[in-house]
């Protein structure tokens, strides 16, 4: 199932979304609202909703994002690093998400930003030292995700909480695909419709499993909140005007303009 | 005014606190409870209960923390570490914040386990790129926080998601205290009574007002965000069944004890 989360007439939904295409393709589009939330045991309303009349919001409001870096070797060599013995973890506050068809603002504090296409984990119940045959069950699903990473800032601050944690740095979406096994799904990153990343998420070093085990060692889990995989090679810079698009295979694209702050 | 978060038969309110002492002193501290939330206008109920009738929550559940680290020089050396250029930021996630009384759980996966004591800055309105005139706008108060790191964790580990954010590494509280300079305030730890660090205010690199500047200028801060701003010199283990102490002077003395994972 593919639950999107939306507001219509001032109101906030979830939906699960019936038909293919993109998000905004009205002709095959819709969404059949949600009673609850997808957290917990729900039925679907019946109550159809086409895709044009609602804007799309970011499929979760994580309470946090764990989000993993160098998990792709390809892509820690491309900047001159080593992929590290330990998995490199790190957050992204709440405040840096946003949904599909958001803008990035570009913040004023730097002159290289950067995309990162990542599959998206989003965790469905609460949990903590998750045994690794038991990761499947705190999963609800998987969305699109954008690192959105101040590159100049990253590498003179020691630590990442500026440089990935800027608001709109975190664009998710454009909906949580619930039946997908992500072992093997191509990965794709596109900027004004020209591509500059490609990969598949069997290349990751380290497993969507090995993630969850690592880090619910650490921390207790909330639903709603997301772990982000890593990018394969082919980062590079954003500029004010570009439109930047993560494709994920089986769950669609997440689409973004970016935008200077006004 | 001193405004505690706390339980009392099964309810969550904030109140003001009354008189002077420690948390649990039933002679002299009594809560006068608020109608509604401190981070807008409220009102006292007149409605007292004595300290010992209830139990101190986390003064304020954040939505995130936002942490410096080597703000003060003599805490950098003592790591062998620089004062850096641009202050070292990072998140602590609100499932690492715990209470007054609470205990901190040794983690698995650690075994040199530090305090380090800060001051905590608690944001009373959202805000976002905050000139340094208008700080003071956008404070609630102050509290007392522990900055308890996994210290080996964070040597292995480049990014310091895990060491600085497993579950109850961030003590909060007793309370917070709206009427406050942060300019120059005694910060001390003690480990089951003996003193280990001992600092003031006055000498942190980047001031309250710096701080604020720096992180609103890439993010937006909500009402009940917390900054904690560094610890000074003296940081040590922690044992498990070891009390630690963080005493802030005009705020008071947030106690935790090192609890074995169960």
């Amino acid at each position: 199932m593919r639950i999107a989360r939306f507001s219509i007439d001032g109101n906030v939904a979830f939906g699960a979304v019936e038909g293919d295409g993109a998000p905004g393709d009205d002709s095959t589009l819709v969404l059949d609202i949600i009673k609850g939330i997808p957290f917990a045991d729900f039925e679907l309303s019946g109550t159809k909703v086409p895709m044009s009349k609602v804007r799309l919001l970011p499929p979760v409001l994580p309470n946090k994002v764990v989000a993993v870096g160098r998990n792709y070797a390809e892509h820690a060599a491309e900047l001159g690093n080593e992929v590290p013995d330990a998995p490199i973890t790190f957050f992204k506050p709440s405040t840096s998400v946003v949904g599909p068809g958001d803008p990035i603002t570009y913040p004023s504090f730097s002159q290289d930003v950067h995309h990162e296409a990542e599959l998206a984990v989003v965790i469905g119940r609460m949990c903590r030292e998750v045994p690794r045959e038991r990761v499947k069950d705190v999963i609800l699903g998987y969305t699109c995700a954008n690192d959105v990473t101040a590159r100049d800032v990253q590498q003179r601050e020691k630590q990442w909480a500026r440089a990935k944690g800027f608001d709109s740095a975190c664009p998710l979406g454009p909906w949580i695909e619930t039946d997908l096994d992500p072992g093997d799904l191509t990965i794709q990153c596109t900027v004004n419709g020209e591509q500059r990343q490609l990969g598949r998420t069997s290349e990751m070093v380290r497993s969507v499993e090995d993630l969850i085990v690592h880090i619910s060692e650490a921390m207790t889990l909330l639903p709603g909140d997301v772990i982000l995989t890593g990018t394969p090679a082919g980062v590079g810079p954003l500029n004010v005007g570009d439109e930047v698009a993560v494709t994920i295979e089986g769950i669609g694209t997440l689409t973004n303009k970016v935008i200077k702050r006004g």
